[in-house]
């Protein structure tokens, strides 16, 4: 069996994930290096997923590793020069949305990307790789709703881990960019057509800190896209039942809701409470199969000259709407994209 | 409008309802006496439902009050001979569950019924009346799951009301006759045809009350029918979280289940327990609709000169089977009916 | 007993609803009078309802007719001209929403509310009766989700009855006109707020009829209001299951969703689609039971004396909030209320 | 990485998705060896599943491939003696259910694994290996239901996979063999106590067939445990909308019900037919899952020194149910168990 040798760089919270996937779950792929800036992080890959071939330096990476591919789940704002970094190296890349911290960066990555057309590249829009996202797409392009007209995006993180997000409301760029642009993605593929002007609102009841640092707890957003069809989008930081990612797509003749509850598995409790469903807690559980999902087909392509489903240009595009929502939510005007 | 005129007999807690819903709630008829052995009911009847013709004596209600029809929901060991006496007197008549104690005392209520078929007579199978239950009916009557072959009833009081079980543990006549004549009922109206055996056993795991008063906390039976078809019953006294009541009609094309979640309404809570339905809490709440929807039923054929759907047979054969049932949990063995 | 003698005008689709409600199922009110434009539905008074006491002129019902309310279920543009002249007469009034077709015509009922406040008067709004909406008011109002500060709410007519809708596209007054006054009171409502700007948009992708009317088929609405919550609604003609209304109010402690799935009854059909649950095909079906209980309620307001829930300022602001949306999607600018 | 060399004997439906998952999924294990009497899988073996070295003889693949463990996946009538010649050869051993076709059978295999207590020995009961079921486990071991006294258990094959049980009807021991095994082991699982006696009837109204080879298509089972706890299983063969495993937990604090609904995925459908749910259409996609997560438990088990949970005895007792089961389908008479 032809074997991906593949490198990681970074192992944060996701990066964990990503590598025990490719280490121990998909037999066509092997984690032969990994680098990080966090010593800890190379102890870890050294212990955990029994990876010798460790770096501190990303290029010493690239020069001298026994790798196919490169996988990114590093800091937003390091992507793009990676990225490229990989590619001009030859090396297939994985990148973890979003693609840029901004969008003349997300040209240079596409620039990299039309450089070397026959190495796969492919971002982290995991979620169209979750069953249930995939089977709606799939219905919709057969046809089973009609045409899409509306698309209805609520994410929210669970109130649970509302600390970490405080700790980074400075810096993450505000909520919109930080929660939006997997709605964003959505948004665009379910309906096949590009927004061209948003309105944004953010309202912070619960935790103040958003507040004080000029970010706020929870946004709405709604989007017109050029062939007519419209979008809202409703994120946030404190669900007290868990984490809850839900879509709606509406079209001429049905609609598709995904995960109204954001069950944790089948079981339903009789209780004192009522009948209830527990609800997953992070992205990690919720999307589990879809990040292993996603990384299988990015191997598949690599290993067989192939483009995914998600390309630099969707990456860009995203960035584009979300900073363009940014804009509309700080100055309390419609924006138009693009 | 012509309405009818009814003397209610028994004004417990189920007698308040069916009281208060002629009284208020069915415009064509008027409650003109009442009659309880208990004299703060009769107080009751002058004060909450402004009915100024009470009686002590039921015979007495009979041959004195300005009474076109009679409305029992005294204890169950009252009914046929309270049935007989009113027919006799002319009136129509409308028993709660069951029909009698014991098989004797239906046949007499049966040849009552017979002897006066201008009469209206209407036996309280509320559920029969219920939208959900009738529309589950209708849905199997247009074939839409063909040939039903399999009943699974769940019949469960709340815990919150376990007490008043346990004082009645004694004289209730088991869990059998007190829990599941209605699931008896529905069986055979669903499946159009006669249970044959029954096989039946108990359990007590919560409060041990139940089994030194020589019941049973919940009940488990299953059922043979003429025609090959088969039925389930589970019936208990302690659901934690409300009233439930849950049937479910398989057939060859497809399959009828009815309130798996026993929901109060159509709100659902998203929070530190998941997400939650808030259920039932007793069979008033639950069938609240139906004891409205049946009495208006019965003041209707009442009339018009009708006879509604239940029938007397359908109260002495429930009884029969409920009788079979008990027999079956008590020996161990399963037992022939009829 | 008591009874609340009331003249109803207009007998269309809804008019008949009140009508068979107060004349069939509301003891302690009677249906006295009757009155329309429409010679057919005076007929109906007669042989449906019993009403040998029908108008054609609204004027002369009130000089004439033996009532103490009056039930005004004409078109939305006489509402506030006939609240005035019944409330001067003397009556008791409840109106069907809208209050009035513009803020001038509302200034005017309230005038004539406050002329009167020994007559009750009363709108409508018939969710805040709906059971389902009463107890998410209930919780909230108890604290269960802390503080409310976003609600989503959907209402969509069933497709099936689109071609009514069609026809009075041009009239109508638009979709959010037409069909988010009660999204609008029940944000009001459940975030004890007022808004105070709007941004809208629409599209129509079924049936081009609505374009071409000046109108959308589908509408989307945000708000912002005083204190800082937000508001989202979604309403539309063509939903292919049924009637679709659907609200979810999010707050700091959890979130209250009701009829996510806009089930008939509890009936759930397991066959060659899967698990399904019909839907409810229209706002009789779906407000029944609401409808009944506002009526309920204003016979017990006027009986007694007392003012409801709903007053003649919620629907002069629900009006001003639907111009303002009204305006915000027709020029595509946000739009300050008030 | 240390990894288990394995060897699969028999590679029919379930066998492929066994070899599949140890092929390409569970990175610490090997599919080194395959061995099946039909000529065609071990063609399949070479060129899907990469696998050299093959036999048509299990003994020959026991003496000669480089192998630490075997997984059996054959008629059930070949388990016991394979599993013994495994052990023997110094071999860990996985065997599909169920242990064996007679209780002799599965005495031989009971010595065969208490003589080689070093080798791991696992029972392919992998519903206990499903997140649900595992997660309801553990909810009852933690006390959140109190202690379950009644254990409500579905299973029944899509109506769309019939012909295969018919054409297997006279050979598959009946249906209660057949079906029920799964659902006797979680019985006894979830209640901690053996069952003494059964009582069980069956139905075939859609399909003769079965009735002609003695079989039924559905059967419905009653069962006393020591404990005093009781079960009731119902399997059958039709379902129209998928494969229907669904399983209730009832104890004196709370109820946990496992898929009433046998979702595919999250995604809900709103159009013509109501609300739907799409179902999973067999056990491959049901399980998937758990199939994969067994299998790693085996492996870990095996490179560990360790035995799961689910042990020979196991698979003893739920024979020796399944054959009373059927004995009391057959006679109709209640039949005492061990």
């Amino acid at each position: 069996m032809k074997k991906l040798k593949i490198g990681i760089v970074g192992l944060g919270r996701l990066g964990k994930v990503h590598a025990a996937n490719i280490a121990y779950k998909i037999s066509n792929a092997e984690l032969t290096a990994a680098c990080s800036i966090v010593p800890a992080e190379l102890e870890y890959a050294k212990a955990e997923l029994g990876v010798a071939d460790v770096y501190a330096d990303y290029k010493e990476m690239l020069a001298k590793a026994d790798i196919d591919a490169v996988v990114i789940v590093t800091t937003s704002s390091e992507h793009c020069w990676q990225i490229e970094a990989a590619l001009d190296a030859g090396k297939h890349v994985f990148s973890e949305k979003p693609l840029g911290v901004d969008v003349a960066q997300c040209k240079q990555a596409e620039a990299a990307v039309e450089r070397h057309p026959d190495r796969t590249f492919m971002l982290g829009f995991m979620r169209r790789y979750d069953a249930s996202y995939a089977y709606a797409k799939k219905k919709i392009d057969a046809g089973e709703i009609g045409t899409p007209y509306l698309v209805k995006a609520t994410g929210i993180d669970p109130e649970a881990a509302v600390q970490g997000a405080i700790r980074f409301a400075k810096t993450s760029g505000g909520i919109f960019l930080d929660m939006a642009i997997h709605d964003i993605d959505l948004m665009r593929w379910f309906l096949g057509s590009e927004a061209t002007e948003v309105y944004a609102m953010g309202a912070t009841f619960k935790h103040p800190e958003f507040k004080e640092a000029g970010d706020d707890e929870t946004g709405v957003a709604v989007y017109k896209f050029e062939n007519g069809a419209m979008g809202i989008t409703h994120v946030g930081r404190t669900a007290p039942h868990g984490y809850h990612v839900e879509t709606e797509i509406v079209g001429t003749e049905g609609t598709i809701r995904i995960s109204a509850v954001p069950e944790k598995n089948l079981a339903r409790l009789y209780n004192a409470n009522g009948v209830c469903t527990e609800c997953v807690q992070g992205f990690p559980e919720r999307f589990a199969d879809a990040y292993l999902a996603e990384m299988e087909e990015f191997v598949r392509c690599a290993l067989e000259g192939r483009q995914p489903g998600v390309s630099v240009y969707d990456g860009t595009k995203s960035t584009l709407i979300g900073y363009a929502t940014t804009e509309a939510w700080k100055t309390g005007k419609a924006v138009k994209i693009g």
